[in-house]
């Protein structure tokens, strides 16, 4: 019986998860043609309306926090959860930016003409239907379906379930915006179901779904990778270096690599590894060290590091792969750029490094031989984020290369088509 | 034993295929940054050294002819595969042109300055590593590793069983090129095992192989998909449309759609179905069914072009999906343009399509709604190809949206970094 049930459960999920895709490839159509004002009265619409249902939110809010911390989820995650005022006020403004942002659509990104007279232009469209699967903050509910909203896209949300409340109760309230905007109601869609199998139905819909981007923990984003067949623009970890050139300005590094560690250790773009040169790393060392003592950060260093600041830990090999997402750091003292630059090629992950120099030179070899996603001079890798870079806002980033590398705007949700004007050209 | 031993050989792939996959990557992390210079000079090379072992290539041909003839491959199939002195100096002509085309690495494609002073820019970089899975014709093996190159790619080659000695002679020469130009060897590489368990096992090199690219049939395209862990650039069918306006210039209408289905059919942008507008099909359709005739082409019609053309087969429902590849053609008579748009959006396949009229309106209406990856105004489908659209060579023509949509060039072969300039930089 129980077997019965289970697989006519499973095909209730199927279709469900079909029909939800099927009905966003139908969206999507009419969607990416609409106009920047329409999206632009949607978004603001959006944005007051989770404000004036701010009641609403948190009382649907409250459902998830006691599920989560009867389940003893702990205080951490359970503060991620929490939906206020305030964070519903702060919603609301992240749609308002996202209205500001310019319609990538429609862009002709270039055109040029063939000898024969053909005009060939590449003009901005919209993906699609992108899927965006993802764990606990529910602001990522708006986010997310603005930016999609904004670029011409039809979204289908899948929200974890310790925020199912809260987001079918977002999702609900942007939907009514939608409609009051003429903007089809399908084009924000959220799954309502919270099995995982609901997530691999999803991947399987390549027929409809044009993208899917995971944003969660590692485990998560590595079950949306092995089990999808549509395209997944995944973010790994961010393991991001600094390398203090011979030629840094000391009090600049030491600036730099303390906001860089210290700032917000937990997130991706905060600094992993410092690479001293050896020239300057007598001097520059006990600096660094002493910022990081008065922010409680323990620095595992290799053998030479560990020849100047004597009480540091030793690092082990595994260090250097090592996102630590805390405040820990480890140094490895280095002979020169080539050095500083194999050792990030081997242990790095093309997210976000920086150099700290005075010399042009370095500078300039730096930023050419070190194709990580984001590569920085002078400046703190912090700084490698959508918003901060100038994208206006941030879907996500890409730590793989094809389509989009590094911080993913509103432009990076869309896709370019051929256009070609003719007079009558055939081929011979 | 044959178990054990085929355990064995399994292992002894697996390390093989790893170990090249890796020294692709080694090699990628040079051949990155080198200049354009020393590519043209390996480009070159390699196309005079293709010609002056003419000869050699030859009698490598010979052998792979003469196992397909003993296999029983068809003429067609055979024929694709001779390497004669003509199709050497073709080979060698494509890559004389890839080394004309623009270096698309190094270049700045935007670059902006934050309210913070922060200067930041996009930056063409390679992909890294790229896998080709191809079929039969020996000339993509020298095409492939031309274009991989310019973009300053690695490139991993997986050539067909039946085309196995012209392959592997055709890589043994030109990486010959590579190292009297300083290119590392390992830039080109070419698997040297035909099974299929190959293939598999070079998908899943997802830590050094960036892209995959399959070239060939359905079946092998689907199969790599379905099997890859590493981004698939794919090209399925190519359904292609051309809609007859009501304020279409016939006589260029019957030109276009002649050259479209005519002049090459086997082609995936040689023309399928043909959208005619009511109001001008009496008199459309009698000349175009005039043109078809002499060319031998069968005529599919739906209810309303029988009524017209009473000697036209009935099309079935299957005939709009239809991807025919030869002298057959489907042909509906549609209301107006939104009929048409409706009937390419149900049943194309996102290829290409065109719109024959003189209606400023229509025109401007068809080109930006239609979002398949190229769209024409009085052009013949036979055009959407990357060299006709002047990206100077064609490395595939992907179907799907993410990263490039419709011909790729060796543009499609790179992606960006950030680039961010700073002045001591912290975040707040």
């Amino acid at each position: 019986m129980s077997t019965v049930k289970s697989i006519n459960n499973n095909k209730v999920l199927q279709q469900t998860i079909k029909a939800i895709s099927q009905k966003a490839k139908n969206a999507s159509n009419q969607t990416s043609s609409i106009s920047s004002t329409i999206k632009n009265k949607a978004l603001l619409l959006m944005a007051e309306m989770l404000e004036s249902n701010s009641e609403y939110l948190i009382s649907e809010n409250k459902k998830d926090l006691e599920y989560s911390s009867n389940k003893g989820m702990s205080g951490a995650m359970i503060d991620r959860l929490i939906l206020n005022k305030k964070r519903i006020k702060s919603m609301a403004y992240s749609l308002r930016e996202i209205s500001k942002l310019n319609d990538p659509v429609g862009e002709v990104t270039r055109m040029w003409k063939r000898p024969n007279g053909l005009i060939v232009g590449k003009v901005r469209i919209p993906l699609g239907v992108i899927g965006i699967i993802y764990e606990s903050r529910p602001n990522v509910t708006s986010d997310a379906s603005g930016l999609c909203l904004k670029a011409g896209n039809a979204v289908i949300l899948r929200g974890g379930s310790e925020a199912y409340f809260s987001n079918m109760a977002i999702v609900s309230i942007i939907t009514k915006a939608l409609s009051k905007a003429d903007v089809p109601e399908d084009t924000i869609q959220i799954v309502p179901m919270t099995d995982r199998q609901a997530v691999v139905e999803l991947l399987r819909q390549e027929e409809s779904i044009d993208l899917i981007i995971p944003r969660g923990g590692e485990e998560l984003i590595r079950f949306v990778s092995e089990n999808s067949r549509i395209p997944v623009l995944k973010h790994y970890k961010g393991v991001c270096h600094i390398y203090v050139d011979e030629f840094a300005d000391l009090k600049m590094a030491v600036n730099i690599a303390t906001n860089a560690k210290v700032q917000r250790p937990g997130v991706c773009n905060s600094l992993e590894t410092l690479l001293v040169n050896k020239e300057i790393a007598k001097k520059f060392l006990p600096l660094i060290r002493k910022e990081y003592i008065k922010a409680d950060v323990e620095i595992r260093g290799c053998k030479k590091t560990l020849d100047i600041l004597t009480d540091a830990t030793p690092a082990t090999e595994q260090d250097w792969y090592e996102e630590y997402l805390d405040l820990i750091i480890s140094i490895k003292v280095v002979a020169d750029l080539d050095e500083a630059i194999s050792h990030i090629t081997k242990y790095g992950s093309m997210h976000t490094e920086a150099i700290i120099t005075e010399s042009y030179t370095n500078s300039q070899e730096f930023l050419g031989r070190v194709n990580s996603s984001t590569v920085m001079v002078n400046a703190s890798t912090r700084f490698s984020d959508g918003f901060e870079l100038g994208l206006g806002s941030e879907i996500g980033i890409s730590t793989s290369k094809l389509h989009a590398f590094g911080p993913m705007g509103c432009e990076e949700l869309t896709t370019t088509k051929f256009v070609v004007y003719g007079n009558g050209h055939i081929r011979e």
